[in-house]
């Protein structure tokens, strides 16, 4: 059985391309044209088409799942913030770090959740709260 | 433009498919097997496989950025509490009703946001805010 520590942790990269974005609007039915349509999203203030924060926050699930605490977590509760947008092509880190130990015997913990692109600016900020295998 | 009210909201319905599992697993690289293996699924307390939780925030996201408050809704944060497993056929229905009127001027919303399944069992439960069209 692995004990937890305060500030245990790890970083994992991903690029989110506009096809993962393509994909992600066809599962969700998310076809807001911000996400999908280059000359909609070329009108708003972000000038290009942006990700869904959503798919955005896949990169923590999908980095407590499998790297840290991995298969086994159970994910009880998670909470974003948005706080700048994501483009295709963005190379995102995501970093996972226990933050609070809840309840030992059951291993329950309290993840800082963050993840920045490649210019080290934070695109989600939050926390998550799972039960470690 | 609309004019918000507390209790104004929506309700949309979907279904997640195990392609849409299997896609989403892709898609992350979240390939923990309780989503796509059905024989480790089977070992487990759920018994089945099961979708990855942010796969089924994603119904909420859907419903905010398309039916309510709809395009143009910028989303600032997302809070998520999962409550129950989602088992691949599962009828979910998703709810977004204004809970408080942050700031009328820049149309910043707070929204409940919670999906149950076909047994009217709470499987997220949770809270956006969101700055309105």
């Amino acid at each position: 059985m692995a004990e937890y520590q305060i500030g245990d942790g790890i970083q994992t990269t991903s690029v989110i391309t506009q096809k993962d974005i393509c994909e992600f609007a066809e599962l969700t039915g998310d076809l807001n044209p911000i996400h999908i349509d280059d000359e909609y999203a070329s009108s708003t203030r972000f000038g290009k088409t942006i990700a869904h924060g959503i798919l955005v926050a896949g990169s923590i699930s999908k980095t407590i799942g499998i790297d840290y605490p991995g298969v086994g977590t159970v994910y009880l509760e998670q909470n974003l913030k948005f706080c700048s947008p994501v483009f295709p092509g963005d190379e995102l880190t995501t970093s996972v770090t226990v933050l609070e130990i809840i309840n030992r015997d059951k291993k329950i913990l309290k993840l800082d959740t963050n993840v920045k692109n490649q210019e080290g600016v934070s695109v989600i900020e939050g926390y998550a709260i799972v039960m470690a295998p």
